[in-house]
């Protein structure tokens, strides 16, 4: 046995955060050895998540600075934003960092573009982009992993096979189902019990979301090139129209995608699940069914399920992909990098069986 | 105040009957003289429907003959298939109908070719389409409506303002979310409580379900005329990928459309804006929002709310409904349909406020 | 067709007010004159209320000064403590007030004891308990009603004919399940839908919620006479213990009471059936049923059903109340005091029947 | 590493299955070697499980006989009724077993008046009742445990401190809140979401439902001993009033429990906390808490979580108890015998930490 890396988690007071904490938990090779929160400061872990009483008894809520300091790797759950500074503090420090947010994700112009000014630009190209089916290769060295955001892996990987095989039509089409528990812990009307139960109700459509960008990146990447990509390689970004909508679930996103290739290619149904049987072949935690996915299917776990249907009457491709949006979509594509990043097999400490019911 | 019609109910145990029940209850020109169900057969409503104890205590579960007879007229709530032979009774009684079945709602051929053989084909022509905001002029005569399907109606008002503007694409993407109750109150392992709950559900897509015939058909109508279509009207299908997905509520219906017309029209937001608010402009069913739809605000209710988007990234218009599916999209429009056969106002004993929360 | 009586809502932006709106919208004789709402002052209805979109379009939200000063009678949907000034305010301009909230709904040392000093304890003696079915007789006349809190009138229609029968025992039990909506419109990490879904949690149990007090108050006035009680009379009170859970549901209250009578009395199942039909017999909004109540049978409705039984082990008696805690709770009894005040028929403009599903 | 044992589990198809089978594939000194499934025979697992796609990829369902052929212990997740044959048929092949359903869990008198005349009550004698917090001791030999009921197992962890420190009045009640799946995965419709939902609806209450017995049993040992029990020990019952309600949640148990002691103890809150404490000090799987419990804290997880409150008003005990009925309510409790009667680590592939949201 190893010395256990010690890991430290900002933002643990977030959905993000106990996610990380549920599997760190049970990881052989990494001791979490502090926990911040700006909300929960001093508190015990309990007082937070009721869910961990009688765990980590020993730790209570810490500043970001004294979680840096006592760790050799931070989880940065922290909001877009006020996560560079923390990034960078971390990495003069010496620490390795995986970063859950947004502020690493995007080449610097990009990031303005969709978000704000950027505090550390200079920083950004330290940076890899953690979506491992694609960058894998890239993924073992580096000190600073930008984990991709919950619905632009989800859709990624949806359109990823039909990328490199020249199948996407002139544009895509996004169509996003999610739970609640993707837009965080934090209280608003729009996530009341009251407001969401019983209604589906889209939100950010039409080219004003900001996981429009990383989409928009990656596909142009992948069809630049082959399967594996990497995360510095200029790109003309392939267009992309991503509409969201929330349903009532704690967590969940059903990606549907849908493009329209030139009619003369003559596909076939068979040829498609060909495509994507062979492009996923091997992955652990991305699977290929015939059967549709369905976000019940990977509740809780750290697999995304993709499939793929031709709408002969349209010439519509529409590929489909599931994911829990707290699982493969945060924290488990997060340890998912930290696996690869330190040499462990890529499932260590992942949860690969859905919760059913 | 003259004589109230005296109508019945066939499939009065479903849920599209038990809302045709709460409304006409307080209609002031309607009387439930019979309900009709075989599987309550004989039991009080209230065995069947504890919301209405207290309520139709005179009344018990009857055969369809029974009902049929002793009514002016009948609500078909019972199975496609099983509908037509009904009808066909109600019809050579004298009896008017409306019907909520698919049974009359497609020209024979189309029947045949989505659902079976067609038992009594030669009632069709009789028929007349009940989607009221399109075909409202047709429907005050007659002895035969077909009500439109709850998927087919929210698409079609969704995408009606954009056909008759010439705004379609060459095909168009209708991508649903539907709450439970649309597949009726008959038991099956997809509709079990822990299997729904917690799950986001793709199922009959790609040109597998039904409802994209009604769609193609009334779509296509459309382009070839202006606003107010007529059933019988021969019409080139407009193609259609129809994409439902189950999500966990009982009620509701999110349609949301996409269709990417010739680019070089140099669309604007305020023009879509414009065509939709004139298209509903005066309908008192169907209201347009700027805002995005969403299903609580039609919870309950009778009304549709419409709304589009330009995205200007991948000139895709996106448009929405939101539609309760038992509401406007069942025995709401029902009803629509018997106030404008009777020459009663639209919106009698209708229901236009939802139910929030 | 007299002059409706015009009516105004302060706290509009709540659920209780939403739901009155959608009563008093239909009620024949009152018409909605003023919205109060702090949050939405000077915006449009729809703005707060998206399923009121194409309602009310005359109006905006006011301030209450406003909204009391247009109006003939104020209905008070606002938090205690900041209701009884508005009430006095409204009354002291010659205004009816029917107070949703706790204020005047208790004596005043009462009052102080749960909740804090009330600021205007004189008026509390004008004001009569709007729990219709036990205080009817004192209803029609007087400017100002309490209208009892959701969960209190629950249990105590379950527990009524217990009370005037003698078959209480020393101590009662109030076991709680009530949906979100109880709590109010107003964010909290505690109403996150994330946090209520899948979840079942005990709150402010064993005597530390203040309907505790008006429950004891109720049963104490009804030990001591028949089933007509005043408001005023002094009374013993009848120790409860009140204990509320949360469920994941938007609306609805289940009480369920446990009480063990004195075992020698040999109690017979059917005769507290009979006590309980005797009870409620010809109340339009009570009803009972040998059958078990459930939520679901009256959602979105005015009705609260009521069962019993009897525990032959353990001779307990089990007694049942379900209530829309908007409905029969909030919004559907303080319509129910308006009509017996004015002298309208009891349920005019409430609604009768359930919503399902 | 020893030879893992081989397990078969029977029943493989239902909810309380595959919660077993989540738990076995980590568990280290197990494998699962059959699944055993009527309606799935001859199927992959994943037609059953889509949760468990691309997992036990080499079995498929097969027949009883073919999995306790192929195992050393078998797992019974069976119904009741059905079991007890397959039981014998198990241990007259040498095989150990250890059974979810209630066929074990009663002396043959009590099944029979609570179930249905007992197929084999030569081999009850056999059996352990596996409620380890107060079995412990016996269940480390022997070759049959009958897993308690998941209410049953809940309401008796949360009375059990009142009832071995003599503060049960004379009788108890237990108000049970319940998910759906503790009614299993066959269709009624009872189950289906759009009846469930927005629904909180009591069943089988007032000394109906079969649960009853267990509970009366065990309470009525606890207060003739002490905390440690004996299966085959005569016992006076102790009398219990079970009133289920079923909520709209998949899954989670929470008991609420009430008893009134003689009030001349002069009891105390932090005396109740004390009982509570100790008696749980050290359990791995059941954690006193002087916060209420929820469910949520223990979804998806093996713990129960306990706690307890002084009704001053009216001297009623309130106890509390969350489980998750999948969880230690059923296959988790299943593993915890399994490891202590291998004389495994307790918590050995089991889950202690909730999935929170």
């Amino acid at each position: 046995m190893t010395t256990p890396i010690r890991v430290g988690i900002l933002g643990a007071s977030g959905y993000g955060g106990a996610e990380l904490i549920r599997r760190l938990l049970h990881h052989p090779h990494a001791e979490i050895t502090g926990l911040a929160s700006r909300q929960y400061l001093g508190q015990p872990i309990a007082a937070c998540w009721p869910q961990l009483t009688g765990r980590l008894e020993h730790l209570s809520f810490q500043t970001s600075d004294e979680v840096i300091e006592g760790c050799d790797l931070v989880f940065c759950a922290t909001p877009h934003g006020a996560t560079a500074p923390l990034v960078k503090q971390a990495l003069d420090a010496g620490k390795r960092v995986i970063d859950l947010s947004a502020d690493f994700r995007l080449p610097a112009e990009l990031y303005e573009q969709w978000y704000q000014k950027h505090p550390h630009p200079e920083i950004i190209e330290q940076a890899r982009y953690g979506l491992v089916e694609l960058h894998r290769k890239e993924l073992s060295g580096g000190d600073l992993i930008a984990v991709p955001g919950c619905n632009s892996s989800t859709a990624i990987l949806s359109l990823a096979p039909l990328a490199v095989n020249g199948l996407l039509g002139p544009t895509a089409i996004v169509n996003i189902m999610t739970g609640v528990s993707g837009a965080g812990r934090s209280v608003s009307l729009g996530f009341h019990f009251a407001e969401v139960n019983e209604n589906a109700k889209p939100y950010k459509v039409a080219g004003t979301h900001r996981h429009t960008a990383e989409i928009e990146m990656t596909l142009g990447r992948l069809q630049g090139s082959g399967r594996n990509v990497k995360t510095h390689t200029p790109f003309d970004p392939y267009s992309v129209s991503f509409n969201p909508h929330l349903v009532p679930m704690s967590r969940g996103i059903l990606a549907t995608c849908y493009t329209r290739p030139d009619v003369s290619m003559d596909l076939k149904q068979e040829t498609l699940f060909e495509h994507y049987r062979t492009f996923y072949e091997g992955d652990p935690l991305v699977g290929f069914s015939e059967d549709l996915p369905q976000t019940k299917a990977v509740y809780g776990s750290d697999r995304t399920v993709v499939s793929v249907r031709l709408d002969g009457r349209t010439g519509q491709i529409v590929s489909f992909a599931a994911t829990d949006n707290l699982g493969k979509g945060a924290a488990g594509q997060a340890l998912q990098n930290f696996n690869i990043m330190h040499g462990f097999a890529e499932t260590t400490g992942l949860i690969t069986e859905g919760l059913w019911p």
